[in-house]
This record gives C-alpha cells, structure tokens and sequence, in this order.
C-alpha cells in the first residue's frame, strides 16, 4: 500500500518534531538551567513550526486522499480507516485557520498571559480586561473559519472533546448542579477541620517513596518511564515507551505529593497503555482531555481515595511515617483524605466541590461567546456564582476572577473538560464493578492487575481511535451520563 | 542588510534543529528510561536529517552569496565575515558529500559498531576485521570528494581540526615522541604503588559535593547549566545559556569523579564562555576538538592535578573526608593524583603516557589511509608499537587494538585531537604565567577569576571565528608547538 505508507512516513516526521518539542517542554519544566529559556523558546518555536508546516502541506493533503482511495475496502473501524479518518480531520481544522491569525493569537494570548500573571499579583481586572476583550474576539473570529455549528462553542470545544456538542455539556451541567450544590449544602453543615496528623513534619523522601509503591502497584512501567519534580505537576508521554510524570513537594500538605503522584500516573498510565501500533501515528496519544482526565480522577479518586485503598496502604505508609502517624488509624486518614470544605480556589477544591468551579467557569465563558456577557461584567458574574454554589465572596479578584491563568491563554473550551473527566470516570467505575464484582476486594488486596487490564483492553489501547461519546457508549452501553458519578458523591458524602 | 538577515534566519533555524538534537542527545545519555530508546531514535534522525537537509538547501548557498556582496566592506576578521566565511566553509562540506553516501556510510558504521563490540567482548579482531576495511575504504573514498589536499589524511582531519595539516601534526609527533618515551623510560624506574587512602570507602555524595566547590570556585556558571549522572561522562553546550556535564561514581576510585567533574566543567567553561553574539550561527560552540580538549585538560591537568591546588583544596576535602583522609598530607594528596604507571588502556592513562596511547594510533590510522599498512596487519603493528612506547604487550586484543571505539564509528582523524589538547593547553599555561606572573599563588588562595577572565577574553569568547592555528598564534604568539608542554611534563615528573 504505497500511498498509506508515504502518509504514514508523511505523519511520523511530524510525530517526531512534536515528540521532540514535548521532549523539550519537559526538560524546560524539569531540568533546564535558569538563563537557558531563550535557546528553549528558540527551539520550540522553530519545532512547532516546521511541525504545523509540514502537516498542512498539500503533499498530505494529497496523501490523505490517495490513502483513502487505497483502503476503500477496511471495514470503517478499523486502525487504518481510522487513523486516515483521523488525520483527515486534524488536517482538515488545521488547515482552515490562516497562519496571519495563528500569528496574532500567539501574539495576543502572549501579551494577554503576562499581563494577567501581573493583574493577579495587583488583584486589579481593569488591567486584564482590555486583553480579555482581545482574547474573546480572537476565539469568537476563531469559530467562523469552520462551518457553522450548532452553537458556536461547538468549535471550541471540539479542539478537546472532538464531536462532543455544547448541547451536551448543557444537558450534563443542568443534571449535575442541583444534586452536586444540594450535596455541598448538606455537608456544609458538619463541622470539618483537618486533622492534626496532616500538619505533622513529613519527609519527602519517606512520602515519595511511598508514593512510588503506591504507583508500582497500580502499574506503572519504570522501563517505559520517570518521575521527576517540577512547580507544577504534570504528565507528558513522548509516545507510549517514554512517559514521564512530575510531582511537587509542598511543606505541611504531604496529601499533595501523594494524590499528585496518583493522578499524574493515572495520566500516565494511559499513555503507557495505548497501543504500539499507533506509534507515530496521529491515533496515539488520549482521545481528548476530558476521557484523560477520566484516567488520573479514577486512579486518584476513586481508588486512592477510597476506603480499601487504605486499608491496604495505610500500614504501609504509617511504618514509612511511625511518628507522625502515632496512634492513627486507617479509618482516620481516609477521613483526612476526603474532607470537604468549600474553598475560593479551583486547584484546591475536594472531589464533592471541584465541578461547582468547573460549571461556573463554563457558563461564563459560554455567556462571553454568545455575547450574553460582557467581559467587563465578569467579576460581578463570578462572584454572584460562587455565592449561589459555594456560598462563599471572593474577598478580591486575585481569588475570584482573576485565579486561572486559562482564559489569557485563550484555552476556551477548556474548562468542561475537568467535569467530564470526574464524571465519564464514575461511569468507567460502575461498569468496572459490573464485570468485576470482586472490585473493592482486590483493591484491598492492594491489587490492580485485573483493573488495569480491563482499562487497556477497553480504553487505554484505542489511542485517539475512537471520539469520546463513542468510547465510552462502546465501554459502558451508555453515552456520557452523570448519574453514576451523582450515585458515587451521594453515597460517599452523604452517608 | 537584507541578505545577511536572511542568512541568519536560515541558519539560525539548522542551529535550533542541533540544538534539539543535542538536548535529546543529552537526555537520553542522562534521564531517559530504557525503552524510550526508539522514539528517541526517532526523533533524533528526523532533526539531524532535516537540520542537514536544510543546510545544504540551494537557498543557503545563494544567501551566503548575496550576504558576502553585501558585506565586503567588512574587515575580514570582523564577527560578520568570519561568520559568513565559516557557514560558505561548512556549506562547501556539506554539499559535497553525496546523500547515497552518507547513508551508505550510517549503515556501515552502525554494523561495524555492532560487531566491534561483539569482538571486543570476545577478543576476537577477525570478526571485526572486514567492518573495519569496509570503513578504512569508506573513509578514503569520502577524501575523494574534496579537491586533492597535500596529504589524504588532511580532508579527514579538518573534520576535527579545520585548517590543519597532516604535515604539522607529524612534526609535531616528531618532537614528542622521543622525549615522552625516554620520560616513560626514566619514570619506569621507581617503584609506585597507589596510595592506600585511595582504596579507602568514600562517600558519593561527600565528593560530589567537594567537586561542585571546586568547579564552582572555577567559575561554573550554575545559571547556565547543570551537572548530571552518566555512564560517560561528557560535556554539552545547547548555545553557551546552557551547559550541562555529566560526571560518574565508580565504587573505589574516588579520583575519578574529581578529575572528570574538572575535565568537564573545561568543556563547559569554554562553551560558556562564547560571546553570546555567536549564538545560532555556525561560529557558536569551541573552535575544534583539540582546543575544546585544551580547556578540559588545562582545569583538569595543569590547575586540578597542581601542587598549589591542592595545597589549598586538599583540608576542604579532608574535613569533607576525615576518616578516609586521616593523617593525609596535602603532599601525599598531590603525589597520589600524578601516579605515572604506564598501562595498557587508554581511557585510564595518566598525564605523562597518555600521548604515547594517541600517536601509536594516530600513525596506525595514518598508514591505513595512506595505504602503507593493510587491516589484516593491524594487531601485529598495534602491539610492536606498545612494546617500543609502553614497554608492555596486550595479552589480547581486547585490551590492545579493539579497545576503542573510534575506529568502527568512522572517526578517523580524531585521535591526533587529545594530544593538541594536552599540547595547546600547556602553551596556554605558559603563556598565562607571562601575562600573569602570580599564576600559582591564585591558584593556592583558590582565586580563578583573572585565569578565567584571560581565557574568556582571548580564547572562549571568538567560538569558531579562527581556526586553531591562528587561535594560538593570535594568543601566544607561536603556532602549535610541544615545547611548553615537553617542559612541563619533564619538569613535573623529571624532578
């Protein structure tokens, strides 16, 4: 089949400059001397260049058409129907947008990201919202280079979730927020400190190793990967034989170094898990952020934050730790691993509050899309909204509008994908528990094996193969619904 | 000027392609995990393909071109003409060598690597033997792309040493070698034993601590790079911002790790040193290997292995040290480091038979090009010449002509290197001391600012913009010569 194989050979140089930027973004977090940033943006600038130009040329364009006419006859589904499918679209979205544009939104989300990091630091939107108003046009001429959708949002979107509707997400929020904000109500009630034992002194090198257990066990593949330290934790596969995670050590919270750990190996071990023959290929790689997302929420949540999880840990973590776990008890650490305590800020939200900060994002950027908002009503907005879920009032905009850095960074679209992430995982979950009754136990037994095989069999080795509607309906029989993830909340805060 | 500007984006952007390279270089002989060996493969062999593609691109010669019309009024030793000058250099070199053979010559090397290592691990030089005349007849048919030279051996030389010729380098030799081997002879004399102190159990972390002062006192600049683990240890310069060495623990020899971190940190101090102004053009990184090599050796051999470096170090790294270093005298510490003990091995050879190790093979591999000596008769030469420079004969050829990589990769020419490096660096030495008569009394209060400053000034600053010979000349006022190092070499070990 020569036109496949020169769009395979087309695709993998592309693969590799991209890998070879991943690899470079990686070090610049990690390792990178402080003065070497300049020859770091130099390099990535100029990979992610020729990267984007060589996948927008017309020679696979060309290549993508000849490759078609050649596999007529593979069944729809198939690796090589879906990977043409797949690049088709990519090339297709790349394509459409004009590089002038592609110039000044980098220019603009740039200009836009420094001046909020100091609008923050000041507590001052007035400096922000001039560049906001920039990065909303940006997104709002962004959506017109496609054809039309059914609501504009849709385009912004796909570049996360590909397929998914706004219509969709709408449903899904309009299910989720009574239940979720009648939930935190109810919980607001009881009295919550944090448990003592948490700000006992902790060594880093006591918890990482602990943590390294913790992920061993999971399944984590050493050959085929690292862990480092780095300000803000993150995962990064440069494809699926090389996949590094990052962790950070915080003084007095030793909660973040481990449920860190687990959720950048939930990332991880998807990346691990995709399969060999999509190497190089625009197929591997996560279907989108929200089903990534799945993959660290289930790790961390729903099995490191649950009650067999630490049965069989915790022993194990209190002889690392014997004297600032004196006279604990497994039942209490899991209690000091799920409290709930609605707080301002999105990245230190529990499990039961995190989706009210998601929804409210979502909805805001919605109403700037539509044009329904102004984004120099957006504080206002922002604080009627935290207090309805939350019943909480930013005391400033540093902790209220002014939090994320992803809306000067012109990740619109983004935010959705967290929610879906939490939610699409309890579905996973219950299904788990469907075709393995003996779930928890094995999870008591501080074994995974049987867990981690389903998710590669049924999710991890698809790669990009499937949308994300599709994987899941073809997992779980069910298209993307809320009503696990409300069943899990509710039985495990409500009780 | 248009023309040079478009010269220097063109080039700059074949710079960040090496750049990216030499950093996925790096990580993979530091932090990358074992399977990550293909994609890294990968990835490398995309930027080093395209970064050569580009550079030999029509457009680049037509640049150099209008770019050298544009600026003739230039002094001819201005930054801008010798940066056009050297890029139209390495253009002419790089687009004389057909693309059929530089693959013909990768597949070549790749097996001929391949097998020499089986052979070393057996001893057994007739396996290697037809991989090696597949390279001796690559590496002549390569001479015959370039316009005839004075002698064959000079086209393969320039790799290393542009400007250098074959004529120069064995007049050089010839001076050497009669007064290194009656040194060898003398010193053969005295019975020497390694110290005791040296076999005592040090601690890692304890040494590399003592080696980052060292380097640090030197003038390392940790802003602009780092220093890692490796099985080799090397010396990196992704653009002079950032540096990064590598240094190894072997249990039992503590030197190693001190002498290598100050070999290293040579390397780096030279890449760091180069004027920024350089940065992305070709004249970037050290003129050639012989004067990179000038600089490792001068940290490591004529200020790390001096009587006033360890009059001042030595009680630094006893109080780091104080069992092992118990009743240790800063003398005892310096004679330990300058042991002479003539040996089989080159990688392990001291300061005093080292050159004995290069010119026995820098004369093999001459006779190889030159036709005189036939591969078959390899080991037979290899091993007279041991006996009449070393007094030894290998009891195998694993330890005496298949030793060495070099060969099987095709790196004809680069051995004459090391021993420029030691010869360069004492003229350099030497010179320093006339400009800068309290030399050794810095070094004894552990002060390297004026030696550092000398250097950046007269040598690390102008990266690639002369070639050795001017270099030195411009610097010491004589070409290359052995008669500064012959000195120090028998005044140091002579007395």
């Amino acid at each position: 089949m020569p036109a496949l194989e020169r769009l395979r050979a087309l695709v993998g140089e592309v693969m590799d400059l991209k890998h070879a930027a991943d690899l470079i973004e990686w070090d610049e977090r990690v390792y990178m001397p402080p003065n070497g940033v300049t020859v770091h943006g130099e390099m990535s600038a100029t990979l992610r260049r020729l990267a984007h130009e060589r996948f927008i040329a017309q020679e696979i364009g060309s290549a993508i058409e000849a490759a078609r006419r050649e596999t007529s006859a593979e069944p729809p589904d198939s690796d090589v129907a879906r990977m043409i499918a797949v690049t088709a679209r990519d090339y297709d979205k790349a394509t459409r947008v004009p590089a002038d544009f592609v110039a000044e939104q980098a220019a603009t989300v740039s200009a836009a990201q420094h001046t909020w990091a100091q609008a923050r630091a000041e507590s001052d939107f007035a400096l922000f919202q001039p560049h906001l108003e920039k990065v909303v046009d940006l997104k709002r001429r962004y959506v017109e280079f496609f054809p039309p959708a059914a609501h504009p949002y849709d385009v912004l979107l796909d570049e996360y979730e590909p397929g998914l509707q706004t219509s969709e997400v709408k449903q899904l929020f309009a299910q989720l927020r009574p239940r979720q904000v009648a939930l935190i109500r109810a919980l607001a009630d009881r009295p919550a400190s944090a448990a003592a034992f948490l700000s006992a002194p902790y060594s880093e090198p006591d918890l990482w190793a602990f943590a390294v257990d913790v992920i061993t066990a999971f399944g984590f593949d050493w050959e085929r990967g690292r862990q480092d330290k780095s300000v803000h934790p993150f995962a990064m596969g440069i494809g699926s034989d090389d996949v590094r995670i990052t962790t950070r050590w915080v003084e007095g919270q030793p909660l973040s170094l481990l449920f860190g750990t687990m959720h950048e190996a939930g990332h991880a071990l998807y990346e691990q898990g995709v399969s060999g023959r999509l190497h190089r290929t625009v197929l591997e790689g996560g279907a989108s952020l929200g089903i990534h997302e799945s993959q660290s929420r289930l790790w961390e949540n729903l099995v490191g934050r649950s009650r067999p999880f630490w049965e069989h840990f915790f022993p194990k973590l209190q002889a690392r730790c014997p004297s600032q776990l004196a006279g604990v008890t497994a039942d209490d650490f899991y209690q000091a691993a799920n409290r709930v305590h609605p707080s301002l800020i999105r990245v230190e939200a529990d499990e039961a509050t995190y989706n009210l900060h998601v929804m409210l994002r979502v909805e805001l950027e919605l109403a700037l899309i539509e044009g329904s908002l102004e984004v120099a009503d957006l504080p206002d907005a922002w604080n009627a909204r935290m207090e309805e879920y939350l019943g909480l009032t930013p005391p400033d905009d540093a902790k209220g509008v002014l939090q994320d850095i992803h809306w000067s960074a012109g990740l619109f679209g983004y935010f959705a994908t967290y929610t879906l992430g939490n939610v699409i995982a309890a579905q996973l979950w219950s299904r788990f528990a469907e075709v393995h009754p003996a779930r928890d136990a094995d999870i008591e037994r501080g074994e995974f094996t049987v867990l981690l095989d389903w998710l590669r069999r049924e999710l991890h080795q698809h790669g990009r193969k499937f949308e994300p509607q599709q994987l899941v309906t073809r997992i779980t029989n069910s298209p993307i619904t809320p009503e696990p993830y409300l069943r899990y909340l509710e039985q495990k805060y409500g009780s």
